[in-house]
């Protein structure tokens, strides 16, 4: 309880990107505010980074350079190893491993790691009393970690969705708001910096998957296998499904949902609708935020720039306030030792609710009734069909809208639909959720 | 950093209205969940209250029953005093004095007596080495205490924002939403519990002047004097002003704003008409929000339940986790000790910004001219005039937008406005904010 010493805490960065640069900026930028918060100093006392050379417009004169990331485990000027390479094997996985096991407070942004080898990080972690701090691995600046582990921490937490991918949610709301179609949108985001040259993990939802997963492992105890996500990206969603869904009174955002239903934890990453004014499809561009529902609180909500250096480095900031200040929570919230009954996970199958459907059909005589009819044979109602567009030569869209359906009866539906004839291209199907 | 004893936390509570109750239920609901998340159980040992017999809905039978709180502090067995009774003076002022004095750690959602002692109680707390927590004092399930103290503390805060009363936001919702007056409003909200019989500290203001002081004291590390805090209320709005707003593109709402402008503190409260899309105007009903804004992090947003049992026993029970843990926050976010330069406050005469003006008015000739001359005459500068209802014998409304301007001009204007024989009413006068 008493003040801790007023001696510097050393901090050893490995990789100095974006992140890193950002972590370094901004411990210089805020040094007097943040050893008030802190109650000390906070000093980079050593860097390891790929290209010594090159010129990151930020002095590296004071730090130690070392060319094996493994020595800021071995510095002694070194009390927190602040890993920033990313990546969830080597050398990000080997650096993180070797300062827990020495019993070096950990740092880290590294969303694939921890989602990835989370469980066997945590154990270590706890065997050698070494935090492993993790606020900018998820949504960026928003301090959802924190939230969960501390600021929520009185509740049973029942559910948690979010917007966890700003390149996600940058390219779906350009597509609404300019009406262009996928490809264009990420082409310009890839010129914009907003997409990456590779872009799969982020449109295919397994960066949001990862995140979801941490989330999940909080909000329920228990690290959720990442094989046991459901995951779908945003690839197949069309400008014309964006059109249907203004009109329906739906925005599409890609979001991350993880729920406590039956005992069993339904964890999911997709394409889904939200009423207009459901508050996460509000949230626009390059944010991101998290909906939280705890059994005492409600519902929370959090939003905040979900990348950049600024905000990302400013969530590795808390991190190592926290450290220097000796505030100590375990990887998951809770004790190791603690026995938290084991959840298992509940199969995208089992998952109940509305979806919207487009079919691109032959405009011919009988082709509702055949959708209609496959419809009903797999006991799925409908809420809502819209048909408009007429054409002899060209596919026309059919929307349909149906009420709650289990997942595994809308699937056999599809199936049986999409062998029509008249059923030009593959189906889209959009679950909807209540916001 | 090694694990605390398993020996468990002793609370002792002092006063068992809503939240006192709602903490009892919730540390019995999630007693196994907070003893892992907490590495101890958390026992209620004692309790004091006013009157003992009264049927509260749950047992008392194990908690030892104090007539006089202050023998929370000499009680052996509490190791925390939860200080729920309310109020700026004794006996709660005297309670939480003498735990601090006793080096006991105090939680309390008191905004009344930080807003108005907490200078003198973070003193005591400093000099004893003693947590004073208090999460529940504003925004009840909104962990935005943390949020500001812990998890954006990398951050220099810039500006904050918030709607911190549900009382007011709840009216100025549900007048919109039935275009009904605000008496009748009110009443209603007091036959639903959602006012108290007598409003004045909910509706003037002072209940969200209390939490402001508190974030701004957080904000910008120094306690903010209430006196200088600009305070109006929500009377005043008339179900006109909100029709107006929405044919503006406007929501009124009820906020409380702090910034730094120039190394100077600007803190206010009062009806701000905010645009309809902007975050905080899309908050509905008894919810809070606050929007921060970091100089590294940029916006982050925070929404959730401000009232009510539940939610403010999640944030007690989130401080009684933090210090069963020995996580611990100075009061303010930094050491005493740590020279912060005092930041004096800035008048609300050198605000500046855009205004809604309603005058009601004689339908006369010259009427405009004479108005608009009066804003001419100093300096103001008009963006939009509506004018339409036509009365011969009673007065109809004029609304005036105006660009950026410094409230010293907007007051002389009003002021010189408001003499003229042709207005018949008191103008009402509303600070318009970007959100």
């Amino acid at each position: 309880m008493s003040a801790p010493p007023a001696t510097p805490l050393g901090i050893g960065i490995a990789g100095l990107g974006t992140v890193g640069g950002g972590v370094m900026r901004l411990l210089a930028a805020n040094a007097p505010l943040i050893a008030a918060r802190a109650g000390r100093p906070l000093i980079v006392t050593a860097v390891s980074a790929r290209d010594r050379a090159r010129d990151r417009g930020f002095p590296l004169d004071h730090p130690t350079w070392h060319a094996d990331p493994l020595d800021l485990v071995r510095d002694p000027r070194v009390d927190v190893v602040v890993e920033l390479i990313g990546g969830a094997e080597n050398p990000a996985r080997a650096l993180i491993e070797a300062a827990l096991a020495a019993g070096k407070p950990v740092v880290t942004a590294n969303k694939a790691l921890l989602a990835q080898h989370g469980k066997s990080l945590a154990a270590l972690a706890a065997a050698h009393d070494a935090p492993l701090a993790y606020e900018a691995a998820v949504a960026g600046g928003i301090p959802i970690i924190k939230t969960l582990r501390e600021g929520l921490a009185g509740n049973q937490i029942t559910a948690i969705s979010g917007i966890l991918n700003g390149t996600c949610n940058y390219i779906l709301t350009t597509m609404r708001e300019r009406g262009t179609p996928f490809a264009d949108v990420l082409a310009d985001a890839q010129r914009l910096g907003y997409a990456e040259a590779d872009p799969s993990a982020d449109i295919d939802g397994l960066d949001t998957a990862h995140k979801l997963a941490i989330l999940a492992a909080l909000a329920f105890g228990q690290p959720v296998d990442l094989a046991a996500v459901h995951v779908e990206g945003i690839r197949a969603i069309d400008a014309l499904d964006i059109a249907y869904a203004t009109e329906l009174g739906y925005r599409i955002k890609l979001l991350g949902i993880a729920r406590l239903i039956d005992g069993k934890i339904e964890a999911r990453v997709h394409p889904t609708m939200l009423p207009a004014e459901a508050p996460l499809a509000m949230v626009e561009g390059v944010y991101n935020a998290v909906l939280a529902v705890g059994d005492q609180v409600g519902r929370v909500l959090l939003e905040g720039r979900g990348a950049g250096a600024g905000p990302t480095a400013s969530a590795v900031a808390a991190d190592l306030i926290d450290i220097a200040r000796g505030r100590f929570t375990p990887v998951w919230g809770h004790d190791a030792s603690a026995s938290m009954t084991p959840t298992p996970p509940a199969p995208i199958g089992a998952h109940i609710g509305p979806y919207y459907l487009r079919l691109m059909v032959a405009d011919q005589p009988g082709v509702i009734a055949d959708i209609t009819a496959g419809l009903r044979d797999n006991g799925v109602s409908l809420e809502a069909m819209l048909q408009r567009g007429r054409s002899r030569n060209a596919a026309v869209p059919v929307v349909l809208v149906t009420h709650e359906t289990p997942e595994h009866a809308m699937r056999a539906a599809v199936s049986q639909i999409q062998k029509l004839p008249t059923v030009l291209e593959a189906p889209t199907v959009i679950r909807i959720e209540p916001g």
